[in-house]
């Protein structure tokens, strides 16, 4: 592909300027449009080294109101990022619905440099593609426009820019042993590139190789291309058919029907356990965060379910400086301007630390699909979703664990008007409560099929038997060391000493 | 301070699990009570290393709703961090008003860590506890409650506790080298902490030294304590006195009367000076980043005064990389629950960038003021705490321009109309822009007094007069200019080529 472009396309000066106000009023007029339309733009700025990344940016970035886009320059990945899973620094970057976010480099800068520097298996490589293409997905199905450029020049002009670059002490900084490396490295570059483009155009979101020799041909082309996309964007009627939904392979988590709401617990030995098990669970915290093991708690339930309780003697004896309580209610702010995974992509705890999220992303096929909150094609997009997103939890090594707190409705019954007559309890017990409680049968068709969708081989439901809460809070507290234990190399090995001045 | 302290305080298991759960009922009320107040809480846990500052926290924690308090572990400063200065990271680390913010550790670890290792001298080390005083005093006038705990530890017994983490290999990480090194200075220590207690101790935010021997008696003490501060700050009526303002002295920025708005400059000249001066300002960008200096410009004036021109032109050339147009309107979701100079914190570039406000804090003291938006007390304290700001900024190294983008009234009414006129201008211009211009002498008032008060000898205000509009975009570029020159060492050294790696 690169091979086929021709390198000398140019343009004159004074057609330049002409071109170029008119495409700055009408890329102004087409944000202020998306903005209204509440549709968020992603374009990608990749490209050899010196083709010109910062200055066709500059130029963009000039057409558009500073209310409303951000640039963002992606570097290799540091130590803090290298603690949590490789798609969160972009996730956690997703511009609000209606701006701008303009990536100077992007989630492909890094699989390409290690392609070429570790020689990553092909496998590896696939992985890291698909990935992309889901994230890429992800953003389009919640209707984000995502426009990728490769600015494109010859080994040559390469050559001839970096010497002119070397020559100046105030630039020559850009042009160090790294992009010296990668200079001579073209070639190999050449042939990862191409791949790149292969593995990751999409219809929706394909490459456009841009030739970068002639920079008022850069500034111009760029310039079009996002605003054809804008425009297509602004013309589309953005109602997208439902997809197919893959059914992932029940592992049997059992059906709801057959929960054993019986099992209980007596005082003396939950008195005896509940302190073994949270001092075991202590000991485990130290060695995941020796081992840099990230672990994350997910608690879904009936209301008065038990979940507050629960992650109370869960967190009882655990080192504050080691995990986090995450609520998480109806979103609010920037948070209901973004895709409905950016705030758990973002609550989420760096490797080594506990994040317990108490209720979470699983609200979009439970409250938002009851309440209809979420429309019926985003609430069935959501279960695929959702086994990608802990696929790439997984993926960076993340223990997950999932909790549906059970209760039947004639113990939910009891424990609201308990609630409801002790003073110190009364705020835990809402009119939405009540509410919800009258939608029960429809919340557990929704949890059914939670439970069934979203019980992957890796990332399993379980059910905690409610009723007793005894019961109950044992088994939150032995199934996540189980889980934990199942993952870390015990005994722990030898501590590393080093590993508290750089990380904590 | 420390010796006097009774070290033997102890509490038997059954008195405190009576009082704790009292406690703990009372400490989750009055969490509920002040979020609908509105109060922040600030919780701050120092002491010796190994005198259960976790075991504290940790306990503390049960008492609160998740939702609604953040521990948050400081660490020394990380090199990203260094590139900012001293308080961005707890500026940027606020509560929004109505939640609780734990701090194990504190503004307080660096300074103390640093008179030990650096033997500091005196002069710094006031001008350390200078700030945190300012920093305090801001957010208390602010609402905001403030609990400092150090907890206290014999030498004896920390060796003792020392001795028994490092036997267990799951532990011994917490007294690698470093608190090793620290508890063989305890004594020097000692010193350094007695007098950060006169340094800091204050009547509204006081040192509490809980003697940390006994677990239970350390819990019992902190959990009462912070019960006490959050009931009496519910009590207060919270109408506070305006404090006295000290008036500064005027460097001369001149008055609003005396500018002469008749500067032009032709249109020959401007297309020659302009892209000589925007060559300039990027070679004076990439030394800023060579040598890490923080550039940051402020941009206030009339409606229609040329704000957004000047700023086009004035980044028009520079590298993308390097600088954020960082726009401020009225503040919205986080923004309003927090600090007003919490959003300006957050915005700061790091270091060798450069940072451009549209708009600025000086809002607190401009349409808050006009609009009522802020109380009488509120804005007029506001202009020592924009001192103290600036201060701040100054102190680690920024370069502040600050431009008041001047117009007469009839060339306002002028550029009113033609934006009214021109169809791809008319989003320019809104009925609130109306609205001001009726309330000219009222904001004419409130920027006298601004350019009266915050025009300190190292950030003047700069008036650009404005009815010209290549006068203007020219005065901004070579003010910002000259005031870049006067702090860099000029003409640039060797490149440094590490930098690159580390930091970009």
């Amino acid at each position: 592909m690169l091979d086929t472009i021709d390198l000398n396309a140019s343009v004159k000066k004074k057609d330049f300027e002409r071109a170029l106000e008119d495409l700055d009023t009408r890329l102004g007029e087409a944000q202020r449009s998306l903005r209204k339309s509440g549709v968020p733009v992603l374009i990608v700025f990749e490209g050899w080294d010196a083709a010109g990344k910062g200055t066709a940016i500059g130029r963009l970035a000039q057409a558009f109101d500073p209310r409303g886009f951000t640039v963002h320059h992606i570097h290799p990945v540091s130590e803090p990022e290298s603690f949590y899973p490789p798609m969160h620094r972009f996730w956690t970057r997703l511009p609000i619905r209606g701006n701008i976010a303009i990536f100077n480099h992007s989630w492909y800068r890094q699989v390409l440099d290690e392609a070429v520097d570790k020689q990553r298996l092909v496998p590896q490589l696939r992985k890291a593609y698909e990935r992309i293409r889901v994230f890429e997905r992800q953003l389009m199905d919640d209707g984000a426009v995502i426009v990728k450029f490769f600015l494109h020049i010859s080994k040559g002009e390469q050559s001839k820019r970096f010497k002119e670059l070397a020559r100046d002490p105030v630039y020559s900084w850009k042009v160090g042993e790294q992009e010296q490396q990668r200079r001579r490295q073209y070639d190999l570059y050449e042939g990862y590139i191409e791949e790149m483009f292969r593995e990751t155009s999409t219809p929706q979101a394909p490459w456009i190789v841009v030739p970068a020799t002639d920079k008022r041909y850069l500034s111009l082309k760029t310039a079009e291309t996002v605003l054809a996309a804008m425009e297509k964007a602004l013309a589309n009627d953005k109602i997208k058919a439902t997809p197919q939904i893959p059914r992932v392979d029940n592992p049997k988590t059992g059906s709801l029907d057959t929960v054993d709401l019986s099992l209980a617990v007596n005082k003396e030995e939950y008195n005896k356990r509940l302190p073994e098990l949270q001092e075991e669970l202590r000991r485990l915290q130290h060695i995941c965060y020796l081992q840099r093991k990230p672990v994350a708690i997910v608690f879904e339930g009936w209301d008065a379910g038990g979940k507050g309780g629960a992650i109370r003697r869960l967190t009882w004896n655990l080192d504050p400086r080691g995990y986090a309580v995450i609520p998480f209610g109806a979103p609010e702010g920037e948070e209901a301007h973004k895709h409905y995974l950016w705030r758990f992509w973002h609550a989420l705890q760096k490797a080594g630390h506990f994040t317990i999220f108490d209720r979470s992303w699983y609200g979009r096929v439970l409250v938002e699909r009851v309440e209809g909150f979420a429309p019926p094609q985003a609430w069935q997009r959501a279960y695929r979703e959702i086994n990608e997103f802990e696929a790439d939890l997984l993926d960076s090594g993340v223990v997950l664990c999932k909790f549906w707190m059970h209760v039947s409705k004639d113990e939910q019954l009891r424990r609201f008007e308990a609630r409801a007559k002790t003073p110190e309890k009364q705020w835990k017990i809402t009119d939405e409560d009540w509410r919800n409680r009258e939608k029960w049968d429809r919340y557990w068709e929704a949890v059914s099929d939670m439970l069934d969708q979203n019980s992957t081989p890796d990332a399993p439901w379980t059910i905690v038997e409610g009723d007793n809460k005894r019961h109950a809070r044992l088994k939150v507290l032995s199934v996540t060391i189980e889980r934990i234990r199942a993952s870390l190399e015990i005994p722990a090995p030898r501590p590393f000493p080093d590993e508290k001045q750089s990380g904590k």
